[in-house]
């Protein structure tokens, strides 16, 4: 970046809707560079409050269920009504590899083209809490430019899933049903998360067969408890490829709000998320300003390698390296 | 305490089996006083490593599913074949109360007077973390003590669960069939964690609707994904009343610890779990040490006011309050 952006001025372009600021404040926030990144988050400081109204919706499911073409399809559906929709990512693989085949605008035709969508790819990061709070900010971003519906794809393999659900006000499970009409193994911890379930790939011969998997599915759930008195996970059936089912889809994402919201759960989950958040971040710069330094990465590397071995206890290491480092102890 | 003990003299009574030892080096361990604290740190660091070939054992269940009884019934066939046996509580309510019902002598008789069991209820703390942490060093301190099989018990109803998988070896999953065929409602997040489900309660005219209720339970879980290539979560029928089916169940638990001994799962559980409760340490001793004085418990109120109404953005917010303490930024 050439020259460093006034965070006022960047915030203020933001509101207006240009893309090339929101770009840009995403491109800070995502960035390697702590200076970058600090102001990123000023320039969300100042962003706050958000507008009203918006809806964060997390998609799951494993490779294979379809997501980017029902993304596609329902992003379309919702822009077609007058809604403007970003699509986030949050990608376990690109803690490692940075790259990532979610939000890959090539397997979302539509919505690349469409002036009232906004396609982004996982950010990449050293940790999944890392590419999460990097999506979570770019989120954030999108809503202050104008989005009022942010979906975040995540795919259903492990604790992706817990990090998503952290910034969303509902998730989407999505389903296929397998050969016969057995269903792809489930990680019990999405079901977990799950406040609908979607089942694709309903259309032509294998409509009959994904009716049957949602039935066996809406017994199995049945033995599960509710999320909540209000709200028994239901289980639709939709076709990504023909965009049957995806009207209902929308309509019952709607009732959700719309019953969360009557008896207060959607505005504090999300008043309960932002505190996470807070924590979160105060837990992420201790730890960066104490022990990122190289000292302390030594003094890491050796109390890991005791510890794992169980030579030597956890808890009396963790002070030994804090006194070490020259931290104060906790005040009288 | 009249005096304060010397780590290393308590360490050396503890590995020779002395109860008082023990007892006093666990109310250290508990105690809300710092330095009782770091006392009990030091008193584990020095009993590190432990003995080897010790089995820990999270029980979870609902109020009702019988946990006492079948913990009674299980401890004292344990002891009478030469274990020595600990049991252990976290309770999620004596984050609050500062009580606790589980872990409760009066519903243990048996255990409550063999010499060789040892029956603690739940500590108390501000946190479940803080619970957890706790009930973990005095589960390390038994071990130390001469105690080869250790049972953490808690209650089926949140987080406390996923505390519990951190310390343990496996979670057995206690469950009672409801009125007619329907299994109690159950929190899914649990299932999640169960290496094994016992279905208890399954004697006399009960015995045939708990039939039922496990081969119920089994057709749900086979639609879950297994915990392991090596290992499907088996539903067993149980009585703590009347002692039925414990002696499977204990079978069942010593497969599934040589199973995963014979894959490498079982030591690299322990070890992982270890380096995780060093960073938990970091993590609660940076808070400690940097936001438990009065400034910044002030400036910390402020932040979740504003924060939770959306009025500020968290990242920022959590930099200004470790500015304003003085910690220093991030090393270059």
């Amino acid at each position: 970046m050439a020259n460093s952006p006034d965070p006022e001025e960047l915030a203020a372009a933001i509101r207006t809707g240009r893309r090339a600021a929101l770009s840009r404040a995403i491109t800070l926030a995502e960035s390697t560079r702590a200076d970058h990144r600090a102001l990123a988050a000023s320039v969300l400081d100042r962003l706050a409050p958000l507008p009203q109204g918006t809806i964060r919706i997390g998609i799951s499911g494993v490779p294979g269920a379809g997501k980017s073409t029902l993304i596609d399809a329902l992003g379309s559906m919702l822009t077609e009504q007058g809604h403007k929709v970003a699509v986030l990512a949050v990608d376990p693989s690109s803690v490692r590899s940075g790259g990532s085949i979610l939000g890959d605008k090539t397997r979302m035709h539509r919505l690349a083209s469409d002036a009232n969508a906004f396609v982004r790819p996982s950010p990449s990061s050293g940790t999944l809490g890392g590419v999460a709070a990097k999506t979570r900010e770019t989120m954030l971003l999108c809503e202050a430019a104008g989005f009022d519906v942010v979906i975040v794809e995540t795919m259903g393999v492990g604790q992706a899933e817990v990090a998503v659900a952290g910034m969303v006000d509902l998730v989407v499970l999505l389903m296929i049903a397998g050969g016969g009409d057995e269903l792809q193994g489930i990680k019990k911890g999405i079901l977990e998360i799950a406040d609908i379930v979607a089942l694709n790939k309903a259309d032509g011969e294998d409509r009959p067969r994904a009716e049957r998997a949602a039935s066996e599915l809406r017994s199995a759930l049945n033995i599960l408890s509710p999320p909540s008195p209000d709200w028994r996970v239901p289980v639709l059936t939709v076709s990504g490829a023909t965009g049957a089912g995806l009207d209902a889809l929308w309509e019952t994402v709607l009732r959700h709000r719309a019953v969360h919201q009557a008896n207060g759960a959607w505005q504090a989950r999300r008043a309960g998320q932002r505190i996470g958040w807070l924590k979160a971040s105060l837990d992420e710069a201790l730890r960066r300003r104490v022990l990122s330094g190289k000292q302390a990465r030594a003094a890491l590397a050796e109390a890991e390698a005791a510890v794992g071995t169980g030579s030597r206890a956890p808890t009396a290491v963790a002070e030994e390296i804090l006194d070490r480092l020259g931290l104060p102890g906790e005040p009288t």
